[in-house]
């Protein structure tokens, strides 16, 4: 890894690097465009064979899928003096029964048990993340 | 508050509750439309007089705002069992110069110190949160 500092406050991170940080990570936020509308909220994830998947009970995710609409999830980091970000954008796919019983998800953790019946793969088409070096 | 029990593990925040929240941090993730992508990236923001502000350079974020694009920012905070977000959603409007000078801009920090020199508003359409007991 580059060494930040003054003079490159910013880094790029590798794709690797990126994949990496996502792996060591279960709870990010996904943006997601409905129509005209844009929402983002936090979620659970696990990173399977390329692939971020999702649980998600009937609703706006869901329709967002259906319309194959633009999608990102954003991981980031933060501490006195340096913080991180990863984003992945792509599109969002609903996993068919005989998809979701191929995945692992003993993985996939719920942290709030509500309904959650449907997985989702985010199928990334952009894996992006930088470092920072923090002013404060 | 209500309390969050194994039978009421997610419940909704007041809008009121939401903005003590929002005054409590700087650090959130805006999520915006362009065309038909989505973006998300970290983000340093204040709130000023019911307006989420925040800084830019040049890009994304000011065409998303000329576009009057649909924008959502949220902030979230995770411990062993308790987790809470909140998201305000709106569009973005790039202040002038002299609504710039209004701002008090002292308690905007920027921890990341590229180029921002425009400042842009969130106008909040819609300001929601949850608070959500956590299975781990």
């Amino acid at each position: 890894m580059q060494t930040l500092d003054d003079e490159h406050p910013v880094l790029d991170l590798s794709v690797e690097e990126c994949w990496a940080l996502l792996r060591t990570q279960e709870f990010g936020r996904v943006a997601y465009r409905l129509v005209d509308e844009v929402h983002i909220v936090p979620i659970n994830y696990l990173v399977d064979r390329g692939r971020l998947i999702v649980r998600t009970g009937s609703g706006n995710k869901l329709l967002a899928a259906a319309l194959q609409s633009d999608a990102a999830l954003e991981i980031d980091w933060v501490d006195d003096t340096n913080a991180w970000s990863v984003v992945v954008r792509g599109r969002f796919h609903r996993l068919s029964e005989d998809e979701q019983a191929e995945v692992d998800d003993s993985r996939l953790h719920s942290w709030v048990p509500t309904l959650k019946y449907e997985m989702l793969a985010l199928l990334p088409a952009e894996v992006t993340g930088r470092r920072f070096l923090l002013q404060r």
